[in-house]
């Protein structure tokens, strides 16, 4: 089937690196009726790399085959230039795509940062390098599990810098882009938000750091007086556990590892990396390239699943 | 039953505050036959106070009372002046009978910081104090859940101290004192350790942040140089998903929030804190005084009841 036979939602879903498990997750996921029962599909990548997991032909979804992996250079679960080529040019692909009004939205197979960023590219994650080539500003990371969504102030930065990365500013536009998503894309008419504190017991009235007397609250209180249902700042190790969290619908953390371990603990094989303030809807699963059991028909697709189901949900 | 009549292996539990949950979760995990088969128990408390709790007499166990809450001073559920030196006076009476050896463990009810720092006393929380009246230098916080046990390098300090505050030194220190619990406390003979990075992503090789590479990883060689199985540094917001958890007898975290978060959202009720380090067995539930619940019937006792068991097994 061509692409321009594809109905009206189409979802993009590049490879990711074709050394890891993405071809092979993809081509699981896929096959699944219940999958492709969700939306469109058109997968960008390599096409004699997906029949490796994909032998028996598409099943009524789309293959944009950008031939960027010479046979003869392949190497599986391992990191390696050609691959990381290949997976950055399935990734440019989408995102001309998604400009052209061509796919609607977009789920990432994972990537191997570091081969890409050895290539000379500036990639820091999908996240930055998707909102550098909208010009979008303002975005944040929104990981979305069964029973907690978190969102993330600040992503990958040295822990030395969160600190000084964090201002009344950033996490005021942190709260309203997290608020904005929860109205427009989970449909929440007056969502419940809980704002992690920075410091150990949310610093303890100060006893313990006092970025949360100087920055967090005065934050939460400007969103309170513009409306918003917003509390905190919380002791994050209390905030997560799922007794408290569920009175929340989203939780925003300060850092990378005040949000995302507590949900990986928790959520792993059903996290979705969601990307708030982009002008489509781009999800991932929340696990990397995983090359150390790629190609060996083991790795899980749950991740995967829930990311495809979540950008055919929200698109 | 008085005191000298107790069998050999008596175990303090210090009241906590008195206006806080303690008295009512000591009382209720105590009226458990299970309980108080495990043990002989002294509890270091305001038998008035204790007695709202458990009006029926001491069932078997003894009540060492201080007789410092004036009944008229009493306000529950909410931290006061009066509470919190009855707290921190049962704290110094049981560790004065720890050094006498008229107990032999010690088991601490929740307190408020707070309200111990609000009445001049220098209280970063029970581990510092305890260790500090032990003049211990070497100690560290290690929290048991019922799958993973977790280690924090660095206690109750503002984040943005963390980096200074890490170096090859402690980070070994934090190394043998957990091989050496695990072994001596665990009786696990050839403990597998795994250590988490600092930075999101334990840095990427450096690309985000470089302590790993200057510091972590060197603590880590010198340990396995000294024959410890151990390993990492390791991403922490992966470490911790039970699947890959469960491959080490404990995770080391370099900072409060990486390692206790993932735990309490894990396993919040049957938390237990660990002081290793000390000359003799420390355990408390893993959270607060709970203020909000206090004397309403409501307080969970599982996380105190693996406490007491933990520390009955220990000693």
């Amino acid at each position: 089937m061509p692409i321009s036979r594809l109905k009206n939602k189409i979802i993009g879903i590049t490879l990711g690196d074709p050394s890891g498990v993405g071809p092979e997750i993809i081509a699981k996921a896929l096959a699944k009726p219940a999958m492709r029962a969700l939306a469109d599909f058109l997968v960008i990548g390599d096409l004699n790399i997906y029949r490796r997991y994909q032998p028996r032909g598409l099943k009524n979804y789309e293959f944009l085959d950008l031939k960027n992996v010479p046979p003869g250079q392949f190497i599986l679960g391992k990191a390696n230039p050609t691959s990381a080529r290949a997976a950055i040019e399935y990734l440019q692909r989408a995102l001309e795509m998604i400009k052209q009004k061509k796919i609607s939205a977009l789920v990432t197979g994972p990537v191997c940062k570091e081969a890409i960023c050895a290539l000379g590219f500036k990639f820091q994650g999908h996240t930055e390098f998707i909102a550098d080539y909208f010009k979008v500003r303002k975005f944040d990371m929104m990981f979305v599990s069964p029973t907690i969504k978190t969102v993330v102030a600040t992503r990958h930065i040295p822990l030395s810098q969160v600190k000084d990365t964090l201002n009344i500013q950033k996490i005021s536009g942190t709260i309203h882009l997290t608020a904005t998503a929860l109205k427009n894309y989970f449909k929440i008419k007056n969502p419940a938000i809980a704002v992690c504190g920075l410091n150990p017991h949310a610093g303890e009235k100060g006893r313990i750091g006092n970025e949360e007397i100087t920055t967090i609250a005065p934050a939460i209180k400007k969103a309170q007086q513009s409306g918003l249902r917003i509390s905190g700042p919380f002791p994050a190790d209390t905030i997560f556990c799922p007794s408290i969290a569920k009175n929340y619908d989203c939780i925003i953390a300060m850092y990378h590892d005040q949000g995302i371990t507590p949900l990986k603990a928790i959520h792993f094989d059903q996290l979705v990396n969601l990307t708030i303030g982009l002008p489509f809807i781009r999800t991932s699963p929340a696990h990397g390239t995983a090359f150390n059991i790629a190609g060996k028909g083991i790795a899980d697709t749950d991740s995967l699943c829930a990311a495809i189901k979540l950008a055919a949900q929200l698109s």
